[in-house]
């Protein structure tokens, strides 16, 4: 048990305890991650179910529930910054049919808001919803690149997990990449994720220049022309940006 | 001030207080929509923030945050469902660059889980993890036609809303369309919604004969063969549910 933790937070833990991992928990599973006792899960679990933030299903296992993804779907970087991407994220799929990818920073990790895949396109990791680390990916440089200093420094100062033989884990390197992300208003990730891709992503920017949020297209690296791509990927975000009225939906 | 309310209901009150026409609220509006006081509605939000289930934007309004997002997308019946389904849909709009619809039912109401429209599709009143009515769309009456008994009593007894002049709102009526929706494996709802549409849906059966979701192809009325359309959204509606291995993802 951890003490002195207000009601809230314990409630917010038993949302917690849900992973993509461990999607479906038990009661005792919920109570042991939430760090509270069964009685009061139970309690609360039960008050959760009655809202809809949490289902049951007929295994006696706990999901979340439709009520929370639909409360959450007002969220402005989530649905609202994705319902006024979509007729150009459709297109840069349309005219590819490659992984088209939409994320935004949160924190010193990127969440991708978006994604459509070609059946034939190359296989990627990320799933919507799902976190990502910020230096090795095309959406995570550009996120990177346009982050606060603050930001940055954390991030360059600690460990950078290595994907790949190509992923950019020295500090000196990275701020090299991220100068030249700024410089030239668009980011190629050269099988720095898996070996076989080549991701290319710009910058949504709002109109106080700040960047809301990155798109990408991430294709085949055998034959790929990362320069060709890049003024797609430009044209698409400066759509979005536009589509958004250089803001994130109030 | 609701006497005797449990501190969950009161968390869960301040997400309620958030809606598609109010998605940004100040801490006075969100007191007032919660029913609590202004000091226990700022210390509240203050800790749904920290844990970033809303966010405040530079405005001082509160919004809902991205991590609430995060969490949502783990259920079953939003982004799992939407994940297993996305290609087949993705099949459907490409065929046709009409609009192409996934719902779920919510108690007495459906939940659009996705929604794919092409440019020149003809406009639909729908929105990503929005609710509707069962009554009038084509993914409404496939979800009514295969609900519990319960469920479909309790709407032919209230009085139904007509959206336009050919929106089935007698019971009688509504009863015969369904057994209709049943027999034919498909529902087609013409002009019930807007004049100018017509839907064709399609149920998403699990392995128990469950209705789990339906998907629809929403077309301009004028020169529209609902029967053409019925076997291509009934094919991606088997496809689908076998991608989801006939049940929604664990």
């Amino acid at each position: 048990m951890v003490p002195n933790r207000s009601v809230t937070s314990k409630v917010l833990a038993l949302l917690d305890a849900f992973t993509p991992a461990s999607p479906a928990l038990t009661l005792s599973e919920l109570a042991r991650r939430a760090g509270i006792s069964l009685a009061t899960a139970h309690r609360r679990a039960a008050e959760l179910v009655a809202w809809g933030a949490l289902e049951r299903g007929a295994d006696g296992r706990y999901r979340i529930g439709l009520r929370l993804w639909e409360v959450a779907s007002l969220a402005p970087r989530g649905l609202g910054l994705r319902e006024a991407a979509m007729p150009f994220l459709e297109d840069l799929y349309e005219v590819t049919r490659e992984n088209v990818q939409l994320a935004v920073r949160e924190g010193l990790e990127l969440v991708f808001v978006e994604r459509i895949a070609g059946r034939h396109a190359v296989p990627v990791l990320t799933r919507v919803g799902g976190r990502f680390a910020l230096h090795a990916t095309g959406v995570g440089l550009v996120l990177l690149a346009h982050a606060p200093a603050q930001v940055q420094e954390e991030i360059l100062g600690a460990p950078l997990h290595a994907f790949t033989e190509k992923t950019v884990t020295g500090s000196t390197q990275l701020r090299e990449t991220l100068a030249a992300v700024r410089r030239n208003g668009y980011a190629v990730s050269y099988g720095q994720v898996t070996t076989d891709s080549v991701s290319v992503a710009a910058p949504i920017t709002g109109a106080d220049g700040t960047v809301l949020a990155a798109v990408s297209l991430v294709v085949r690296a055998q034959g790929a022309e990362p320069a060709a791509l890049a003024p797609l990927v430009q044209t698409a975000a400066r759509g979005i940006a536009r589509a958004l009225g250089h803001g994130l939906p109030q």
